[in-house]
């Protein structure tokens, strides 16, 4: 009889030991005091930096040894951070971190800074050791459009070994972005896991349907191969999309265990998701409860090849009519679009539309859409 | 009334095209021949090179005008390819490719050539305009390790909206790897949905769980954090994951609409989970009727904290005894585990134990597993 082979075994190591070799180095390294150390091994370099959204500057590496390092002079507030290095003028990811996320076509590279206590709003973007959700790419056949379309669908921890009903967040993303978007760069899965666990949001199946409606999904998960994703697609804003959003009601209310009722709907949606959102519920006004705008493109365009932008005030009076529980708009102080809300407002205010708003500094970022996503969730499906 | 702003769509259409702006060269380029050109702007490198599993070289690239270039001076075979550039002696993805894959520690950009006529194996690796099944991240409390852990499951297209029954693959990831590695680098999805579109395979659920029992789920997905994965994980190969199989197979009978009996159940595995695979198989004899060892580890271990790997020659006859419809061993000439192979072979025709044997070249890569994969489908749930 043969026993396991030693020689087989070694060869094992040794594969795992060099598949490891370049990772003798840690990059990046959140130090206890939340300062981050970036490494890069790179003996050939004659300049390196690091630049992400933990400083609004390239911050220059210093070199020894052939590994070029940085350290924040500060500690870093709690919170996901994207980053990646420029070597000699060329931008490039870091070597030693596998973790990295996609945001139209630019790949960074991210970590985590938590806090002491885990109570802040970014310790929600944490996996931590709670009940987790499913969360499944799952295809339906769109009358509409003619074609299958990618979806993702999150169903909450319990859903699989239960017979419970559930409420359903339809949740959109931005120009550029794709299904994948929310429960990757978003962080949605882990927000609304942490968010349950702790009691502060209702157990929830969260629905993100693709809004390109050009494609059948997100980049290389199509039959058009393994083709880059570019930042503007066509008919993404033409009215087609949001007219056909009852088909994907009726799929998901066919398919999952939802509560099939108005008071348990919400549709909310960053940018152009929040524009999708907002002209979607106002052609269905008693299809959602709650209504969230993040970042939103607001005003309907002028031509659409369906009437969904057609009768804006009348459509307007008919959804506010059909008195919503939240209407909730967040945008932060220098995003682009903060003029258009700040006259969408004032003319919800001059008609005496009763909505919630949330402001805050920056502008049209990731960050804050996990921020306002963090804040919306605990207010669904109380009642 | 406010229409749609031309200030915002014009911002939406700078922002598109700012993310665009380093995308103006394109890399890879599948030309029409099957040749492939890589393309990287790097005006101030000196050296730079190609590499990856297209060409068994470091390929010098040619610089003109801050861009440099190299075609393969042959067609390529269909095949999925892995590449990296090497600028400067410092390993770099492309950064014109978003789609990348991660194997253990490191993250290779990937292109997919396709046949002519759309009929060899490489061709069921991409995705294609037929019906496709879902694929979910789910998670199973497990009561041998105390924990929640993640497993993939690939439901058939069809499941959600039927009633329907269905056989059940478990199919296992190789030492270093985890839950996703079938589903990425494996292709398993797209293998399936196409061999099931062209009547090749039998509608069925593919179970991908985590063998890294010191882990709930692959790196980044745990409470453990953003953790830099290794190759080699403690209690991977000690009896203890292989003793706890039934209740990830109660778990998915209890879950999912399986047929419920050994003739609807097979496992396979490659490297590790291939050991995995064989071990599961012959301790539980009744469980599957489908075995596959696909570049698999097989000889048991000395040691271990339970006693599947006690008793082999007998659990080797009971297993046999109870004559599974398919015994499947596939590996390559210079895999470093071709000689395991080769002598337990020899055991199984001593024994007189049917099997069946398919070898080709190349040795312990992903490009094998997918072949193996593609081959081994077909068999299953044939009667």
């Amino acid at each position: 009889m043969k026993r396991f082979s030693f020689l087989a075994l070694i060869s094992l190591i040794f594969i795992a030991a060099t598949a490891q070799n370049h990772h003798k180095i840690q990059s990046p390294q959140v130090n206890d005091d939340r300062t981050v150390t970036f490494r890069l091994k790179a003996p050939k370099a004659v300049k390196v930096s690091v630049s992400g959204d933990f400083a609004p500057y390239h911050a220059e590496m210093t070199e020894r040894n052939g590994v070029w390092e940085y350290t924040t002079p500060e500690p870093l507030a709690p919170e996901l951070y994207s980053y990646s290095f420029t070597v000699d003028g060329l931008r490039m990811n870091d070597p030693e971190n596998v973790f990295r996320l996609r945001d139209v076509n630019s790949i960074s590279d991210i970590f985590i800074v938590s806090s002491e206590n885990g109570d802040q709003t970014a310790d929600l973007y944490a996996v931590r050791n709670v009940p987790h959700g499913t969360v499944a790419n799952v295809w339906y056949d769109s009358e509409t459009f003619g074609t299958s379309r990618r979806m993702t669908v999150y169903t909450p921890a319990g859903y699989e070994s239960g017979k419970k009903r559930y409420p359903v967040l339809y949740l959109l993303h931005g120009m550029g972005n794709d299904e994948e978007g929310w429960t990757t760069t978003g962080r949605a899965a882990q927000i609304i896991d942490n968010l349950i666990a702790q009691g502060k949001a209702e157990p929830m199946i969260i629905v993100m349907p693709n809004g390109n409606v050009a494609m059948e999904g997100a980049p290389g998960e199509t039959s058009w191969g393994l083709v880059q994703p570019t930042g503007m697609l066509p008919k993404t804003m033409d009215g087609a999309y949001e007219a056909s959003f009852p088909e994907i009601i009726n799929f998901i209310d066919k398919t999952y265990r939802t509560i099939r009722k108005r008071e348990a709907r919400a549709i909310a949606g960053l940018s152009m998701g929040g524009f999708h959102s907002f002209h979607i519920a106002k052609e269905y006004p008693n299809m959602f409860n709650y209504v969230g705008l993040f970042s939103a493109v607001v005003n309907p365009r002028q031509e659409g090849v369906t009437d969904v932008y057609k009768d804006y005030e009348t459509k307007l009076q008919r959804l506010f009519g059909s008195k919503p529980e939240l209407f909730y708009i967040a945008i932060g102080k220098t995003d682009f679009l903060f003029d258009e809300n700040v006259a969408f407002r004032a003319l919800l205010d001059s008609k005496g539309y009763p909505y919630e708003y949330f402001e805050n500094s920056d502008g049209h970022i990731w960050r804050n859409w996990r921020i306002y996503l963090a804040q919306f969730l605990p207010k669904l499906f109380k009642k």
